[in-house]
């Protein structure tokens, strides 16, 4: 690993390095979107508000925490890479993966509005099979090599990938036709930008071996390409969560005559 | 201790490394949670959910310190482990818990909803019994060997902790009973949860005994053994607390007509 970074020409440092500024105020500031928009939306949607937020915070937190392991790692000096031996640290993703990839499934669940133990019970299911999948993968992706313990690790953690694939197209399906119509094409582009960032994943962990890349090209490849998913399923994924929640709030609100404000 | 730090291979390295983050970023993301939840539930359930984000924010301090203070005292190189002689101040942890654990079980005792001076003396027995059972533990945890110091520390410091466990299931299983069908269980839950996650602490404390481990495997199994049990006894045990608040607050609105909103 450390011999790569080594091998970083000073172009493919800039776009690592930039990346990860990139997604540190890209999750601040969405962060503080999400959590100043809880007091525009009705008391069931905050909950889903806070914990859109909270993904993102914990997102930026570990972006802040990627890019100053990276920042001592490697050092761009009078235009010459150097590997300072320290070591960069890339467990941080798949630790943030495993706090904040559940709270994703729930934020979905909850802007649905299922029954109350419909909403517990898929969230323990999804939630559960979400951290399974990251630390399925993980093993595979801090052994270094784009080798066998790769492919197996990667091969096992599409097991629950599917299984949550499934359940969100075919298990939820009632669910996103029972949605008022204002909000159902938006609760299914949700839906659908989960499934499409998330495949992005298992894209980025797998590309390495279809181009038979090894060395530096890979490392850019998947810390930028991740970063690109994330940025995706969390923060643009947020936005939609929040404008249901708006649309949700407005529409039960005008249902409702005794929350008009009087005239 | 510092020996002991030296001989970890780079993959302890890491496991601790991560765990420590791990917890940083987990209490300060249910931190943020629960405050921002106490706009969420009745004005008598507000102290407990203040109470419970408190817990979750000194924890957050001292993961994050610990993590920094482990980060000075041992350096990954080169892929090589080197400590660098600083202190690794492992008496973070009891003073965390010095702060936190009677404070947990008072979340517990005021979400029941007892009379105001059963809230009061239970605190005060309860919360004096935690108090003493950290501090009793504390010079066998730092005596470093895996001794009879620690040994018989530990056992005293056991003598508060079978008399909390005493209460919680004999003293207040009546205030249990007590409790509105809705959340009966729930309470019962956080009660046994815990229980649980307290019983994980002696068992971390006397598991190098029993497989007369020492060294590096000992200190991995210790740090990561502490963070887990913390995030379930603070972090998971939190959610149940305020998952009784916000169900409580809503069964006490919808009973009481004068909380409707004019038809």
């Amino acid at each position: 690993m450390q011999e790569i970074l080594g091998t970083l020409s000073p172009d493919q440092y800039g776009l690592v390095y930039n990346a990860f500024s990139f997604g540190t105020a890209a999750f601040a500031a969405a962060t503080l979107f999400f959590w100043m928009g809880r007091g525009q939306v009705s008391r069931e949607y905050k909950t889903a508000l806070t914990i859109t937020g909270l993904v993102t915070f914990i997102a930026f937190y570990h972006y802040f925490r990627i890019f100053h392991s990276f920042d001592a790692a490697v050092i761009l000096q009078d235009g010459t890479i150097e590997a300072t031996g320290k070591e960069f640290n890339r467990a941080y993703r798949y630790v943030d993966w495993l706090l904040t990839v559940p709270l994703l499934l729930i934020e979905l669940i909850l802007v649905m509005r299922l029954s109350r133990s419909e909403t517990v019970s898929t969230s323990v299911k999804l939630g559960g099979a979400a951290a399974l999948m990251i630390v399925l993968g993980y093993p595979g992706e801090v052994s270094g090599g784009i080798d066998q313990t790769r492919l197996i690790w990667g091969a096992l953690s599409m097991i629950p990938f599917l299984y949550i694939v499934y359940t969100l197209f075919v298990g939820l399906s009632g669910a996103i036709k029972r949605q008022p119509d204002d909000v159902k094409g938006l609760v299914t582009l949700a839906r659908n930008v989960t499934l499409a960032s998330w495949f992005f994943y298992p894209i980025v962990y797998f590309f390495p071996f279809a181009f038979d890349m090894e060395g530096s090209s890979s490392f850019v490849l998947i810390e930028v390409g991740y970063t690109i998913a994330d940025i995706t399923a969390k923060a643009v994924f947020g936005v939609l969560i929040y404008t249901i929640a708006v649309r949700k709030s407005e529409a039960e609100q005008s249902a409702d005559p005794a929350l008009q404000p009087a005239e």
